[in-house]
């Protein structure tokens, strides 16, 4: 009887292999090491032309996930263990970075990941069958289904990789932004004594130092730090022994836990099995918290970048307040011109994370019943944003604010000349004369230190104190009632 | 029989009228002109506060639908001619502005608007009642739903004035922005002739006037309205007549041209039946189209409003080109402050409009086979957009560009010293000559004049001419291969 | 001596009193409890109608605020005894709910919350001036800048009050995703032995209790309203005592500890001052962090309407698996039809709270240097979804899910003549072969049970045991290697 | 003297070249066609991976803008004649696809796509040298800026080259959905006589026919293509000939209009120079109308995927009206499942197109002053969404809808069974009537016809003439008042 998969003796040429399923027989390419099951994805999917092997990191996972349930399965005797061991052959070499040209579907499919669980089985099938000493496609001996995801389903092992592969990435980006942080911390250092003019709605507010602007964006991205690290522990609560529908037919009662466990072993993730895994298999909510976290860290470096480029508006015409390095010419046209590009390319990649958040909430309302259908686009967005933005802090890191350097002199007159400083006598002459005193400043054109000795307000003495720097930019008042 | 809606001999006090639906019986207040239904959608929807009476327009064009059908229902012989005189006296009182506080369901309803299509025809009933001389409630001489709703469903009574609601709002923002477009246009004329350096990637770049940046904004504005013109053609075209799914089930073969006929003179809007009405009740295209318009406008208008914040970034700190009229006293803390107050509500007007323009993308997407059930979010983030957007634009224009004054000394001073000046050279001593030209001003701090003119690469009369103000803002080239 | 504020003599008549702020003088009512800077804001921001009393949390944050201000500088010696006791007593007044009609600027308003900010200092001032039985204007005796707001600056008295509103009003959404939560958990205690088909990408899959369907939706809310949590905490850091921009500037160094102190006390919060109040008092993004388990729960209270939508589809042409209780007339024409009116509200909340998280999203991004001048519509945003999830989830649970009903026959018939019952034989008779009933049964119409047994390929007593209700709602296998 | 871009002699091995730009020199392979500015940029922005060639439409709309270019200089003397003959030659191989492969910069980019242009000239100008006998590199022969660039700028060039790409990749997604369109109207006639109940509400409604729920896929799919063809008209308005920031420094006069005529001739676009070119080149209106109307297509499509699934939601425990065509394995677990994965697909395709709305708008409202620096990054979103959307019409069209078959019996008995019907007694016995049949039917059990003719509300005559299939799905009434 002619079963699936079963490679049929034929008159093809060497160069192709019979395989079948459900709806009929196919000719797979003789090397390759997807089956018939991958073969259909990519012709139902001609989508982005971009394979799931563009990212290492869910090719990894996947293997991460076949390696834990083949190594379960032998413990709980639902698997021969020469079967066992061949599998988890094949998935270490998958995971050293092997094979990875044979995940070939595209990066969005349908079907819930269907074919991105058929195109690991296959291949991690094919080539146990190879270590073995059989020959590609004799799947009677090792098979994709019945025995690589015995105890499976694409429903509780597609999101456990997708998670793993988020996390692995996520590393990658939380390394990129300490890199990126302690850029703008050593620059908070270095312009730690630089006094410049603070701004509120755009307008003059009152002193503070460029050391305390940087040390902000440090700050912040320290701080976003955090609530990836946070969203990353949400994501290690996996569905694994679910299959179906989270109810956990077909698998053995012991078989989430033993494999959970092999897969904390093999990826060195604290990973848990959920609760409920009925809840587990259906609920999109921990992607949607990364993704709103990335949203959050997209929206926060695209402020700092807006920053970045207003404070080098000029260099003649505008703020002119610090420089960012030169790193290509600026324009086909404009000689001499140098624009802030790396802080516009973050820019970019921070629409694109906003826009990419926008799918992953559309694809996780659609979710129905037992199932989220959508979570290949899921991964895909989410992969993408994570992928971009470590490029992103890497790039903003060392190609800008390594190199930027402050105008100190245009600084420190901005200071001295502003109307800013009538705040710091408030509490000395009274809002409403200090008021009085900026508005006759602005009218003339006169220096508020200016105005407040010739009205004799106060006395110079009383000004270079209150004026004095290190009262500025820090709490102080000398008011008393 | 106990039929719907009866008033039923009862030891109520007379402050309430009792009515029935197919869950049995409610007591409403017995001077309300709405009835039971409406009463149930009170209850079952508590979700903003906001009674649909706060749109107008969608009140009065709910009166207009109303009026049409009662027309068109006696022009074929299925209503009463002293019934149909009731509900078209009833419906032009509402029209003309009475019994807006009887429309008190929730803007946010279950339902697709039958609890607002409902509303309306109890209320237009127990006027006809009350115009024949019948006491609210009494149904059986004017019955809500077999005279008032006669020939019609929600799903086509709904969207229909959804869409007239949507036109006429439309209508004032149109007229908004052309105030506002007006008084950009009249400071481009004051400004024509201030010359200016513009700026590209926030870097200094090339001559322009004052008045041609600001011809731009009107000129936007002008092709946005253009597009919202466009956009309210699409929303002019009707499914009145579909009834319940667009196959006109129940109502006469020639209602839906003789009620149309009606309400395009009822309304004075060029309407139109849609060509296939089963297509056009579940269509919520055109109001995508509109939302995806509003989002333009409001992309447009926050850039304007950045922009001019940007040029009167200030007083001493920043460009300090423009000068936008003081409306408030700018800080509680700060003496003499004055922030673009203005500018900014319009961009927080824009931050809405986009948001707004995702609920409707959402509840779009969301509708399901027949009809789209969240018509009623689409309607009510429609409205308010449209409403803020004219708010946003006539505020703009009154309070913030009328005012605006230009710091001409300044702008002359950055573009004499500007090094975007040697783009101008570029046709005479080449790109490579002028981009040395450039690095030795940004360098030095010299002018590219003086610099030029020492290198000896052109004379006092050839930069002179080539420097001329109506030389650099307009096409002009010397070179000839 | 003409000072900011100064009631004059004038001839104008009782029912106004004149003030005066930088722009020149203005008429205020007489009974005002605002005063001029209100005035020219009501002026400004004619966008929404909506007044900022339509959120009482607000108004009562921004008096919390303004009394731990008064306390800290009483206590620093910076107010008066008697001046900081009777703002106190103004404070206490509006945080029991009175005077909160004399807030009236727009919820959408520029300035970065200025406005509002303005609006509490006059209209605490005015209420303490007839506290200690001077006339409203007064303010020689408590002057709403220079005693209300002492110490302060609307850049960290706006954003705290904000928070602590967002706090109060969240917890508010706490406890009726709480309501909800059980009201789905008694519904999955009710169904726990209703076997049903549970359903993957719409398709039949494999059998299920519809308890385990409905103790989804309880596990669902409760993991969101542990995120939720987390969230609120990110808010309990505040900014107070940075002032303008963060440098404390006019704050008495110890002033930040001692009122946020007071304020724990107030509002009851376990408050926190940030570390750097620079970074505090520009980052937006525990505001974008919120926003985003906001759009979280909203996605996935969207998924469970969907499908308690799908489940009641019918009467007789859908899924019919469970009943909605009906809660008003479903159709103006379609006699009899109840429709799923309350999950379609809770819908077009979930798609308001996505809108409302874009409009964040945007406002956050677009903060410039020290300041976030678009906090308005984030908070205004914020508040919206709050209290719109809020009466969702009541509505949800009041009116619909604890009135739901299961179909338990008609639910039990599907399972006997699933396809999906294949499934549990994988282990048994192997993936190809149960492929093969599956075919054959779809085919023919017959179910899998015959087939088996006709095929001999197991026996009765198997089949029972196999597909026996407790075996096929958990994990359960058969299979050894 | 050392010119930028001058190949110096130089030790170097001959797999090198030396370039220089302001930034000093650097080493380019000697087979590059591109330059030291692309090389720069690579290095700058190594975000995606993914060249521009992958957008091969971008890539020949540079080369025919540089061709027209090239041209219009030839025409007005400011370009050598047979400098231009080269530069045309260049333009043309690239035109027919060749040299795409030296397109290597990144799709997210800074510069406002500065890097692309550069990449072009470059590329432009070593073929140029090529064809005229030179080695690459050898710029004084042809410049890739003075020669090849002449007359231009990224800021004309670029937006310009985008629109065209952006016109050639909409055309072909408007054959595809033709396609689409096609394959649902030939099953709108197929299905023409098939009867079925109608659904508002996800709740039973009116009978209609299959055949008008298929029509209405197509006739949306008609709308939305009009929509597509407007937007495209908006975008052959250009700024060619604005060069920096639109007036026109350093363009010949007569520059635009000659070669705009140039490049209409050769893209065969009805192209036209916009009469502001100051607006023009900062506006990017015209780019986020057509992101709308890709939203647009986005939501719809995904309406009617959305009801695909819906339809034959089974097969034994849904909706089971429709069956989709089976193109896989729908399940690693569960035999003989088929899932409706191109649907599937086509839903992701549309979350995805209205992420990348949302970061189309964030860089339209992102742009600032005289030119917008975020264009890349919209380019790339707009040409994903148009690529993509066009693989999914073809997708669905070929692998789904030409292959779905109707359940025509199962079909007839819903409508038989349907409470439904009582709508259409509605003109004949009254809503209230109505009602109560239809309430009785379904505590019942029993059907509407059974309970009407028991309670002798109609004839047998009566009812068979109301309830005939050719009166019920089309508006047909039998009321007379």
């Amino acid at each position: 009887m002619g079963s699936t998969y079963a490679a049929e003796p034929s008159p093809l040429p060497a160069a192709f292999r019979s395989e079948h399923d459900l709806l009929g027989d196919r000719d797979v390419p003789a090397d390759a090491y997807y089956g018939i099951h991958t073969l259909r994805a990519v012709e139902n999917f001609p989508i982005t032309g971009t394979p799931i092997s563009v990212y290492p990191e869910l090719v990894a996972a996947l293997a991460c996930v076949k390696q834990a349930a083949a190594l379960a399965n032998r413990d709980l005797g639902t698997l021969d263990g020469h079967k066992a061991d061949a599998i988890v052959a094949a998935c270490e070499e998958i995971r050293g970075g092997k094979l990875h040209d044979a995940f070939v579907v595209d990066v969005i499919q349908g079907g819930a990941g269907t074919s991105t669980n058929m195109n690991a089985n296959e291949v991690v099938a094919n080539r146990a069958l190879e270590l073995l000493g059989h020959a590609k496609g004799e799947y009677r001996h090792v098979h994709p289904l019945e025995d690589v995801n015995a105890g499976q389903s694409t429903n509780d092992v597609y999101p456990t990789a997708v998670k793993i592969a988020l996390d692995f990435t996520a590393q990658r980006l939380l390394d990129a932004m300490e890199v990126l942080r302690d850029a703008f911390a050593a620059k908070a250092e270095e312009f730690a004594d630089v006094l410049k003019m603070g701004r509120t709605q755009l307008q003059d507010a009152v002193p503070m130092t460029l050391g305390q602007e940087f040390a902000t964006y440090a700050i912040m991205l320290e701080e976003d730090r955090k609530r990836l690290g946070e969203a990353c522990e949400l994501i290690r609560e996996i569905n694994l022994g679910g299959t179906a529908i989270g109810t956990g037919l077909n698998a053995h009662p012991r078989y989430a836990a033993v494999a959970c466990g092999h897969l904390r072993d093999i990826t060195g993730l604290p990973l848990s099995v959920a609760d409920d895994l009925v809840e587990a298999t259906q609920d999109a909510g921990a992607f949607v918290q990364l993704s709103g976290v990335l949203k959050r860290i997209a929206v926060k470096l695209s402020k700092t970048c807006n920053d970045l480029r207003l404070l080098s508006c000029g260099p003649r015409a505008g703020l002119g307040e610090i420089n960012l390095p030169p790193v290509q010419a600026g324009s086909s046209i404009m000689p001499g011109k140098v624009n802030p590009v790396v802080p516009e390319v973050v820019n970019q990649i921070a629409f694109e994370v906003i826009g990419n958040d926008m799918a992953v909430t559309m694809a996780a309302e659609a979710g129905q019943l037992q199932l989220n259908a959508f979570e290949p686009v899921i991964a895909h967005s989410l992969l993408k944003s994570l992928t971009h933005l470590r490029a992103g802090c890497l790039t903003l890191a060392e190609r800008c604010v390594t190199g930027i350097t402050a105008n100190r002199e245009h600084l420190a007159d901005l200071v001295a000349h502003s109307i800013g400083l009538a705040t710091a006598l408030n509490p000395h002459i009274g809002y409403e004369q200090a008021t009085a005193v900026a508005k006759e400043a602005l009218e003339s054109g006169r220096s508020v230190r200016e105005l407040v000795l010739e009205k004799g307000l106060l006395t110079e003495d009383e000004l270079a104190r209150i004026l004095h720097p290190d009262n500025l930019a820090r709490p102080h008042t000398a008011r008393t009632a």
